[in-house]
């Protein structure tokens, strides 16, 4: 085997040109390896595979300097640096990450990256930086066709260019974002790769970039052919490889958008090595939607980028016809997209995952909700129980959006409060409405919810006690019911409250409380620093109330073990009754 | 006069096209006589006025939506929408705002409006609700050239794009944003400029829009007709028009920059009314990187469209040469580009207004503070002594970007500690720093302030009492020199507190506290929801310290008068006062 003995990208440097196709058939085969027994990136890996061998044949990494966009096209990359373990050793896969990492590889990873559309904005200040400091590396950023709907993507290239100095940007065209493409943009991108990259109409000449087109990506020599005329130049260039997404694994070239991302499976077969079970809330939330917009023409679902976020499969997409609306990777767009439709009158809804709406705080907080517009927001796996790669941790979604004027946020606590809650916020014209849809184990119950929220932020009891109260927002009030259940262990019959609200207190309720109550707890899936209980310790700040704020601290965390994550914060069911009763 | 006349675009319609040149003089010297009273944005708006014209003459407003980009051009539009004694009438002109506005104007504005690049956006959700709901108007966006270089007009020009139904977008080109354009883009636009817009190379086209260029955006008959070529057509289509920034007012055309905002001022001689005096502590602190750089070639200052935020002056920009870089009105790129330049070794430093700097959430969280590159971001005008229209309300800082990971957020109280911080800022290569610039009255200090800040939240004392403690956040620092003067009066030897920090408390210094005080009063310069004085509610929870935090209530504000709003949210020193002394 070749790659067992490439170290680093030097050792890929001995070997001949013709022995390059031999050693991208072994990176591949390993990135497969690893896809299929611990899952991960799949198709945008696969189809990168020659362009990365080529690109470290080439170029003199890690002096020169490549940044993955988004990092879904970082294993081939990983393979050929030192990481080779990580995807052919079972016992070493969970020591390398999915993710462009310089914690995992200081030497060949630049940045810490798993949001789009970045990378060509972090090289600009690599070439800046290498300006002015009289560096002569090469800089590379690596974006695929899908990244460049994203607004940071077209910042990116409008500065490189008018830098003017060294930056080649390959583009890696497979057609496809997650699931297919959406922008005009990607019109000019189908003419390019029609007329061979030869026709005047050229979005990146538009900026001022040489432009240099290859029809097969999958040519490695033709690939370091390519490379080699661009290396050293000093202009910013653009590199336009046409590739095709799932590469060598045909399961994966035949469904693109399921094998963007793919949990472990049989390599014969491409079958799931263990069928999912259980419910999963987003599609059931989903669904409730694909039924209501059947009754409700005025309803629109927003995509950015991943409508299987909600299970909105490619036949659903077809049903729902003008209903549905994917702009690509771009949140800002979204966004501003549902604050307009809100205002002429239809009824919006957008939803992605909390970790990418962070991308869009100023266009929820002017376009949106300075306006007042009634669209609807869904926020998806913000919660411990979501994403837990470095990059893509969603539990800053209190702190961020709770303190925007406007904006009702809800936090429901089942599957049967969700739909009340997103039935009333999807009819009523009133408020912009976010809600923060519960992750991890479903709950459900047969409680009767209310069926209106327009009178905002009214907390409810769900049993009255005395002496402790504890306020449960969202996913972690089943963690309340467990608490209040210790509690009457040790003699005390707490109160249950379901706070709904999210953006702002039911301060009538909370001034209640001071009678017939001494300590007041929060739960909180999310972080703690200016989140939810921190509003209620305020309330309670020149009171004589006790107030214990449960959540999760401040820190950077990666790849977290959630028991482990909860057991560091005190957030276990006991731990938090011992702190309770410890100020009782 | 016309414009007298003119209380709807209808009565303007209502004119022969040959009046039209008269309409335009008179809704120029009305945007004059206003800026020239009460100050405001000149270039935009006068370079905007025969195109205004010309679309409320051609287009059937207020059915069909025009949506005006930052505003900064929409004053003649005020002009002809009913609103026309806000800039004749010296007693109305504080009813009228500068920005578009649906409490101005719920027939004519269709959005609050005051951030750069989101009216193509915004415009896709009327376009798209309409083709929804089987409407038939048109859909407008009006967009000046420099504000294309922000990633949210770039997503929604994909969309609208990709839509594929009528959308008009008006290019106002001037060759200017608010300092000169900066972006490869702009590379396009002069060739579409000096080829009368026939080149091949058309970034405007590779999105698949229709292309219609004009040479003379002043020439009133020339836009009517070419707005009449555009009406109700079913496409995507952009009206790229070259205009003059400042027309018809020598002084802005003579200094383009310098009159994008304005002053009031002497019509005739375009001199200032009320030379300013005083010292601006932006400029400071320009002035002190100014210097700094030509000790240190690592240096580089970012901007994001506005240089002159920090006073760099053109002059100065030139003098800075490579040690400037500005991205244009694109403050992603600008913290993506300082997080890639500090990775690589340089020091640079961002600097934007708060209101601003929420463009760039995600950047700050990811590409820079995930990877914990020490980048400098200076937050502008984060005070209720900032920005106070509608959409440039700056007290939002705290809550946005103190919970983020890695951030080293400080808040100095006066010009010497801001050096200070500063100073440490940009030569230590640790942390990524941001810094509240002081806002409000100038205080100075002979204190000796810390050189180093490496050790992360540590408070200070500035005076050590009993019973009651004042933390004093920033520029509210002297605020709380007062509160405690005030307590002394009441016979409370208060103890003062300087928190210095704004991402993170001191434990052990809060802790101490508990002995010998009963009373912790915060008071910070903004948002008091995720604001800092909750972190410190939240220490003392469970304690029996009384905590009672200071801020600014979260609301909707807009044109407020400082100490109305201060009276308001209690912020008074003598409501301070009471409230203490309320529960001492």
């Amino acid at each position: 085997m070749y790659i067992e003995k490439i170290h680093s990208s030097k050792d890929l440097r001995e070997l001949k040109v013709e022995e390059l196709n031999a050693v991208a058939k072994e990176v591949r085969n390993a990135v497969l390896y690893r896809v299929s027994r611990h899952g991960g990136h799949v198709g945008p890996n696969l189809c990168a595979t020659e362009a990365t061998v080529a690109l470290h044949y080439v170029f003199n990494t890690p002096e020169d300097k490549v940044v993955f966009d988004v990092s879904h096209q970082s294993y081939p990359h990983k393979v050929l640096t030192g990481r080779a373990k990580g995807f052919i050793d079972d016992n070493e896969m969970d020591a390398v990450s999915g993710y462009s990492s310089p914690l995992e590889s200081p030497v060949y990873d630049n940045f810490e990256i798993g949001h789009t559309s970045t990378s060509i904005a972090l090289a600009t200040g690599l070439q800046k930086a290498r300006d002015i400091l009289g560096g002569k590396e090469n800089v590379i950023a690596f974006i695929g066709d899908g990244s460049l709907s994203g607004g940071e993507a077209f910042e990116g290239l409008d500065t490189a260019a008018e830098i003017g100095t060294n930056i080649i940007i390959v583009v890696n065209d497979n057609e496809m974002s997650i699931a297919e493409n959406h922008g005009g943009l990607y019109q000019n991108l189908k003419l390019l790769r029609d007329t061979g990259g030869t026709a005047e109409l050229n979005f990146f000449k538009t900026f001022g970039f040489d432009y240099h087109y290859l029809e097969n990506g999958h040519d490695v020599e033709a690939l370091v052919s390519l490379f080699q005329k661009v290396k050293d130049i000093p202009r910013p260039t653009v590199v336009h490889i046409h590739t095709e997404k799932g590469h060598g694994y045909a399961p994966a070239v035949s469904d693109k958008e399921s094998w963007h991302y793919h949990m472990p499976f049989d390599l014969a077969t491409g079958k799931l090595l263990n069928e999912e079970s259980g419910e999963y809330i987003p599609a059931m939330l989903g669904q409730f939607l694909f039924n209501e917009m059947k009754n409700d023409p005025k309803l629109v679902a927003i995509s950015a980028g991943v409508p299987m976020a909600l299970g909105f499969s490619a036949e659903m997409r077809k049903q729902m016809g003008k209903q549905h609306i994917d702009v690509g990777i771009a949140e800002e767009e979204a966004v501003a997209l549902a604050s307009g439709m809100a205002k002429r009158g239809a009824h919006p809804v957008f939803t992605t995952y909390a970790t990418f709406l962070q991308r869009t705080y100023d266009q929820l907080a002017q376009d949106l909700c300075v306006n007042g517009n009634p669209a609807v927001i869904n926020v998806l796996g913000a919660s411990i129980f979501g994403m837990n790669d470095f990059t893509h941790i969603c539990f800053f979604d209190i702190p961020l959006f709770s303190h925007i004027p406007n904006l009702v946020y809800l936090a429901p606590t089942t599957f049967e409060e969700l739909i009340a809650m997103e039935r009333w916020a999807v009819r009523q014209e009133s408020y912009p409405v976010a809600i923060r849809v519960p992750a991890g184990p479903v709950a459900h119950s047969n409680e009767k919810y209310d069926e209106d929220y327009t009178e905002l932020n009214r907390f409810t009891v769900s049993k009255t006690g005395s002496e402790v109260a504890v306020i449960a927002v969202g996913s972690f009030f089943q963690k309340g019911e467990a608490v209040v259940r210790l509690l009457s262990e040790h003699g005390i019959n707490a109160t249950l409250i379901n706070p709904r609200y999210l953006s702002g207190v039911d301060e009538a309720l909370l001034e209640g409380l001071k009678a017939g109550h001494r300590v007041v707890a929060t739960l909180e899936d999310g972080s703690i620093d200016g989140g939810f209980g921190e509003r209620i310790a305020r309330f309670y700040g020149p009171s004589d109330m006790k107030v214990l704020n449960f959540g999760v601290k401040k820190a950077l965390y990666d790849r977290y073990d959630v028991q482990q994550l909860m057991a560091d914060n005190r957030l276990t069911d006991a731990q938090i009754v011992e702190d309770i009763l410890s100020i009782v």
